[in-house]
């Protein structure tokens, strides 16, 4: 089952007795619509239409920028202006990366499984995939050696680190000092996307491994670490704003990479989301944290009550999802099919965030769009189907 | 110079004192501003705000690709919903087309000189140009035998027809007959770029030549030709919405890109693009071709009163730009600084629309941004340093 056939299954989903799992989507009842709204009737009154309607820069409304190198200065991460770089969505920076860093037979280190829509973008350079561990004693000079064997060079690693997209899970601080001594020992770009960073429902913040590439090395224009964010999953998807913290070369050499490829993201939408994000981000993901972190708790209670024996699943501290792993030799996608046919239930299969495919015995569960009600319902039924 | 460079030299020209003829950019005066704002007001408000923030699908938003299907259909291109994919703005599409079409080495027949933005785009995948001369009498099997020895093949033509960007040329129907017969003979897509083709102020319109490989092959499932148009010189730019036009399995492949390159084009962006569009299109256009159309006048009169002898310029019936050419040996690029510094007037040298540099003694000057008085005043400015 290839991750279309997956988009294709997951269209069928809108009949509204499914209890989906499927998607990773915000849930649309906690968009700061009003606020929106406001932000963008002032930025269409009067002269100020001119400038929101207007073509703009390449590497994003400087306002924007400004808020930006604030806000990752709030997360450790000392940086300014020059550091920040506006994206239509995190999704074009990973699409970005695989340009700036790939070519054809190179190696790229990721997690296994990882973020579909990663391997979605950098597929596109054609790599090779080989699997992103902390905890590996491998020899660099191996890994040197087998990525020249397959005709190119390891390029960079991409990793998710808190709240990672399938699992949920969060990688520690020793972790990610030892992922950036491995990359510094390979001398490759270390790509860490922040896409779930703010959704942290307990637990203490881990610094970002950027941060840690900055305390190390003597200041952002020395790190390795090149930092994605998105508004996607804390103020709105829809609008497309997301951005890379990074040394200055990398935003210089993606800003030209943005000029040709579709000159500018939308201004309207940079300067709305500036007005909303300066007046009510903190506030706002405040109130996320409670509702998606009451989705959570529910969640794995759920499935503690539900699951048979032999079932084991992840326990996120923060994010929207929790990783299921059956036991083996069970196939998640044609378990899918008997759920969404007998059950009225559904999850996507674990296989596709395998850059191999393998991983038949797990899924993803997703917590953000459910009501507390419906995941009592829906993990009871996914239980019924696997006891 | 590079483009790189001029784009520099071009930040410089915001001093009021200075008379740009330079940027391409449409006049801010003239967007449809209330209109934009009663449609994202709309948009935002209730229920339908959940709608406009949240993520959409990558074909576009149906309501407008409806739209934009009737809109091809009254310029002569008869095709329905699934030939129309949303991009943002014109230049994702050519970044699209590199993506689709181009290999390292494989050759694009382009204009000389050809639209600076496409050439950015192509860039990317390192092709091969040649010249593309509907006139041309060259045998497709030379054709195809210098490109194999280049190390690739013959894969796609691009032309604006329609008062090109830079030349303000038009191509006529015979032209575009004997293209589209070339491109046949080769086997090749033909990338047909409309960005200006509602701008026309005089002459009678030329059906695009999307609409003759239609009438000639039986319809645009067997057409080769690929239509591009955008908003951003019709309704405003700042917002990127685009589109493409071409048979269903080439807009599944540019679906399948925007899936891992972005995954969507904003969502409130379209649907006030297409709000917009449905209530004012027609009329809005029919008053900006009155006030361009009156400057394009202004300026082909100043050019005709101011040019010494020697100089030629283009008579473009419609888009934004006079080209013209200076006497052989004349250097527009060093003009350039002389212009700025000792006339405070500004355009852009002709050597960076040409994929080989050449094209030296031209030079680009845009009228869509200023006043008939200040164009009165340029062009005599430009005419005493060239006199």
């Amino acid at each position: 089952m290839k991750a279309s056939e997956i988009r294709e299954l997951l269209k069928l989903l809108d009949q509204p007795d499914i209890i989906s799992f499927a998607g990773g989507i915000p849930d649309p009842e906690l968009f700061p619509a009003a606020e929106f709204a406001k932000a963008m009737s002032e930025a269409m009154t009067g002269p100020r239409a001119s400038q929101a309607l207007q073509y703009s820069v390449s590497e994003g409304y400087a306002p924007l920028r400004a808020w930006l190198a604030d806000h990752m200065g709030g997360i450790g991460v000392a940086c300014g202006v020059e550091n920040i770089f506006i994206t239509s969505g995190s999704q074009q920076a990973l699409d970005y990366f695989g340009k700036l860093l790939l070519s054809p037979g190179d190696t790229a280190m990721v997690g296994w499984p990882t973020y579909l829509g990663a391997l979605g973008a950098f597929n596109a350079c054609e790599p090779r995939y080989i699997p992103l561990d902390p905890w590996s004693n491998a020899a660099p000079e191996d890994l040197r050696a087998e990525a020249e064997a397959a005709g190119g060079a390891v390029k960079m690693a991409y990793l998710s680190a808190d709240f990672a997209n399938p699992t949920g899970e969060t990688l520690d601080a020793e972790g990610r000092g030892r992922l950036l001594e491995r990359a510094e020992a390979l001398g490759i770009a270390l790509i860490e996307d922040g896409a779930y960073q703010a959704l942290r429902y307990d637990g203490d913040p881990v610094p970002p491994i950027l941060a840690t590439d900055i305390a190390r090395n003597g200041g952002i224009e020395n790190s390795r670490t090149i930092y994605c964010g998105s508004f996607s999953k804390t103020l709105a998807p829809g609008l497309r704003v997301g951005w890379v913290c990074a040394a200055t070369p990398v935003i210089e050499r993606l800003v030209l990479i943005k000029q040709a490829a579709d000159l500018h993201s939308p201004t309207l939408n940079q300067i709305a989301t500036e007005r909303v994000a300066r007046e009510i981000f903190d506030d706002h993901v405040a109130g996320l944290r409670r509702v998606y972190g009451a989705r959570r708790d529910r969640m794995l209670a759920a499935l503690s009550r539900e699951m048979p024996e032999g079932v084991t699943w992840t326990r996120p501290e923060g994010g929207m999802f929790v990783w299921v792993t059956l036991p083996a030799g069970n196939d998640s996608a044609q378990l899918l099919e008997r759920a969404v046919r007998e059950a009225r239930v559904a999850f996507v299969p674990g296989a596709a965030f395998f850059p191999d495919g393998s991983g038949r015995n797990t899924l993803r569960l997703s917590f953000s769009c459910a009501d507390e009600a419906r995941i009592d319902e829906g993990i009871a039924r996914l239980g019924r189907l696997l006891g």
